[in-house]
This record gives structure tokens, C-alpha cells and sequence, in this order.
């Protein structure tokens, strides 16, 4: 059984003034982008901020999402951490609760590491979680992990669980290596990493994207998802391009923070987990101006 | 209080068959090193696979450790997680195993953050540990984080936790990045991450090195401590860099310990943890040979 196509958010975790997950504002949040254009939600991803959370933490944000009724069919769990028990514990844990999609991190504390060594790490997981519901996208994001995973790997991993390793999430940025995946495996769900990539996925026979933006654009997304075969798919995309490039020149999770900050008025929203910070008062000003004139408010 | 200064060993994790920690080795090695020209030992660093470990082993790991005996003053406990909660539980586990002096990893998995947004990170830990006792080495490690640390960061550390923040363990492999925060810190211990740096760091008034390969090279890096002031200390050095050099082809964890695994018949001492894996038969038989000639089997 594959994930569903479509634009899915990567889904921001709304914290309280304490820095702890506001587990209510979570999946207030995330009805909300169901309701309004998301093909589903990724929660615990990067934009998510998953890896400033302890293991408990994010054992309890899944537990309430579930408890709040968010549907296990549009709903991906981040779950990958460096550690494999730790993959594995969460990962079970996303299975308890009914949620059967998960996205996960190669280990990504070492560099320069092997085919062997990353396919030897996921086979492990898998194998240790040990459930036929399960169903793996594999996350592929050199940004943040330092290193690409190679088409050979996707390929290997699919074809040793090829029940459960259902496809990957592209995060490189890089329109080459998506299309490269997409070619060299049909039917392996290469989910693009952002929305820039959208049109361009689906044209390539690919199941959609991913995007972090999506928190304050998946109803325009949504709408290009319900358009991209007739002809008003190429403007449609290049205004998904153009609030990427606005916003661009923000750090991202900050960003989108503050604009839901805006837009609902509540002040917490800005609230973030260090490294990351809020922005200062003349970013936030800027957004607001770009918020404004590309209807990221609405 | 400063820690001792000299060459500490960061001290390889052995692992049973079914890659769970075995604590027993794990303390017999750190005894060995510390009866072998060690100046002390950094458990649950890079060396040590500390991120291939969930945060329970690790605290078992340390338990066990201070249950053996090992002397609180020869020990630094890596602590840096992701998240802070889980830096401050781990950090809290070493104290109340009786060690205070931890070495800490930024949280690494965001990158291009901010200083603020780094000494934040670092702050929030520290006060959430709140114990007067803590001794916190930075840890500078750009190959595995993908970021350096700016001494600027380090100098706003030192100045807001002057008891606490008592240097940094550089493993940049950049000389001048390390002669740069001896300069502008007197006083800072500024470990240089590898022995390559450590009469250069001793000369430049810093207290010496955490080594990865002293887990093999620990009696040889104790005669350079021994004679660093003496004529004969250059050739030391010099032989501490060409070891270095000669298994710089191999990936320096698996080679360590295939040493190990030579020095003690104890084929255990093989098993690491996914990403990284074992050496082939051909690294194995090139080990042997470099191992033999270098005395690294001593």
C-alpha cells in the first residue's frame, strides 16, 4: 500500500512559553491544514522541529494526535533519530498510536559513511520494529544530515522490504536527484522535499511533495494540486516559486512561526526551540509586508 | 576548578555480539588507558559511537562506569544530544554518578544558526542542569556537525558561566582555528581534538589533547607528555603524526578498534554500530601490517 499523493505540510510544532509542545495547538494546527488543502501532514520533521525534542516528548505529541482524532491515512511521523533503539522505540511508538506512515533519518551523526553501513542501519530498524503495517519514507535532506543517499541505497533498501520502504523524501533542493530516483525506480514514491518541485514531481509520474511552507500556503497548494493537469498549472506553480524565493531570505521555521503568529494573533506561536531563534523586529516586519502581498494570511 | 591537562584517550565503546554496550570491557579498556600513559579517558564522545546509543544505554553505561571504580578527576562524559532535555538528563547522570566534567556537542542537527541561537542552546542547558559542580568542555567538531563554533560564542560562554564553561575541545583539525582561541583566551583550556596538535597546544600554553587514536597509542602519547619540554620531544611528535598518518586511509573508528581486536584475540572488539561497519579483510590485513610496524600493538 503506498502514502497518499499529493502536497503534504511539514507540519510546525507550536510550543508554549515554556518551550514545551503545546499538544492542543498542535493538532488544532494540523485539522486545520487538512482542512484546508494538505494532502496530509508530516508531524515531527525537521520543520517540525523534531530533533530538539527528547524521545518522551515526542512520544506524547503522537499519543495526543491520535487521541485528537487525526486520521492515520494523512498523517506521516517523522521518527528517524541517530540512535537505532531510539528509531525503533519511536517508530513502535507511531505504530501504537495507528500511525502506520513514517519518514525517517538515515543516522546522522557520522560523515562520509557507506551504502553498506546506512542500508546495514535501516535494516536494522526495520527488522527491529518488525511490523508489516509499517510503511518507510526514506528522508534524504544533505542539508541537514551532511551526506546524500545514493539511488543504489533506495534501491537495495526497496528491494529487501519492498512491503514496508515505499519511497523517499527528497530534501536536496536538487531537481536532478529527484528525477534521477523517479527514473531509475517507477512506482517508488519520490516525494519532492519542497514545493518548488511540485509540478515538476507529477509531471515525472511522481507522487507530489512535501513542503514546510505548505503550514502557510497549502490552500494555493491544494488549488495547484486540483489544477496541475489543465493550463493553469505553470502560474499557479510559479507563485508557489515566487513566495519561496520571498521568503527565502528568512530562516525558514522561523519564518513560517511568525506568520502564523500573525495570522492567529497569538504571540506564542513565535516561541522556538534554541538553536533556532524568532526573528528580530525588522524581519518580522519584513514578513509581514510579504505575508501581506502574497496572501500567506489567508 | 580546571581539568588535568595532557593526553586523554576518547575512549572506544566495545560492544557484544548483539551491538549492546559491554560494560565490563567498556571499563576494563578505560582502567587499561588510564594505567597506560592516559591522561584520563572521554567516554561517550565521536570515538565511543556516543550517538549510536539511546539516551538509557548511555546512562547505563556511565553507572556502570562509576560502579567500576573509574576516578572521577580522569573522566569527561560526553553529553551533547539533539535536544536539551535529553543533554541536561544525560549531564544530570554524570553528576549523579560522581563525574563533573562533561564534554557537550551543540545541538547538531540544524545548521548556519546563529551564535545567539547557540548560546541560548547552551545557556538553557546549563541552567536546567543547574549544579555548581558541572565542568563543561565545549565541543568544537565542524566534521560531524557541519559548523564551527566562533570565539566570539565561546568568550560570551565563558563570561556568562565562568565557573562552568572551562575551555573547548577543538576537533576542527584546523591549527590556527585552535591557536586562535588559545590567543584570545588565556587561561581557556583549549584541548586540540587530536594528538597531531598536542606539543603545538602544550607550547601555546594549553592543557593538551583528547585523542581518538590513544586508544592504541596512549603509552606513546604519556612519553611525549613526559618529555615535552626535552629535546626529544619534537621526534615524538613527530612519530604521534606519522601513526596518525598511516591509518588516515582507514575510517578511524573501525580501524581502532580492529586493533584492539589484533592487540586482544577477543574478536568482539570488532563490533560497532551502523552507520559505520567493520573492515573488510583486505583494511584488516593493511591494519595488521601498519600496526606491527608502528608498535601499535603494545
Amino acid at each position: 500500500m503506498s502514502i497518499a499523493g499529493g502536497a503534504w505540510a511539514a507540519a510546525l510544532t507550536p510550543l508554549k512559553d515554556d518551550l514545551s509542545i503545546d499538544f492542543e495547538a498542535a493538532a488544532a494546527h494540523c485539522r486545520w491544514l487538512l482542512a484546508n488543502g494538505a494532502a496530509g501532514v508530516v508531524v515531527l520533521g525537521t520543520t517540525g522541529e523534531a530533533n530538539s525534542f527528547s524521545l518522551d516528548e515526542r512520544k506524547a505529541l503522537i499519543a495526543h494526535l491520535a487521541r485528537s482524532g487525526l486520521p492515520s491515512a494523512r498523517v506521516i511521523v517523522g521518527t528517524g533519530c541517530c540512535s537505532a533503539p531510539e528509531t525503533i522505540a519511536l517508530t513502535r511508538a507511531a505504530l501504537d498510536a495507528g500511525y502506520f506512515n513514517v519518514l525517517m533519518l538515515p543516522p546522522f551523526y557520522y560523515k562520509n559513511v557507506s551504502d553498506d553501513g546506512l542500508f546495514s542501519a535501516y535494516a536494522r530498524v526495520i527488522e527491529g520494529v518488525g511490523a508489516r503495517a509499517l510503511r518507510v519514507l526514506i528522508y534524504d535532506i544533505p542539508p541537514q544530515t551532511g551526506f546524500a543517499l545514493s539511488v543504489d541505497l533506495l534501491r537495495r533498501l526497496r528491494n529487501a522490504f519492498p512491503e514496508t520502504v515505499v519511497g523517499v523524501k527528497n530534501s536536496s533542493g536538487d531537481w536532478s536527484a529527484m528525477d534521477a530516483a523517479l527514473k531509475a525506480m517507477p512506482g517508488f514514491q519520490v516525494f519532492a522535499g519542497s514545493e518548488a518541485f511540485l509540478l515538476a514531481t507529477l509531471r515525472a509520474g511522481g507522487p507530489g511533495c512535501i513542503s514546510a511552507l505548505a503550514n502557510v500556503t497549502s490552500t494555493q497548494l491544494g488549488a495547484l494540486m486540483e489544477q496541475w493537469r489543465s493550463e493553469g498549472a505553470e502560474a499557479l506553480q510559479a507563485a508557489a516559486v515566487a513566495r519561496r524565493a520571498a521568503l527565502s531570505k528568512f530562516p525558514t521555521i522561523a519564518a513560517l512561526k511568525e506568520i502564523m503568529a500573525q495570522r492567529t494573533g497569538r504571540d506564542a506561536w513565535r516561541n522556538i526551540r534554541p538553536p533556532l531563534i524568532p526573528l528580530d523586529a525588522a524581519q518580522r516586519g519584513a514578513v509581514r509586508d510579504i505575508a501581506s502581498t502574497l496572501e500567506l494570511s489567508l
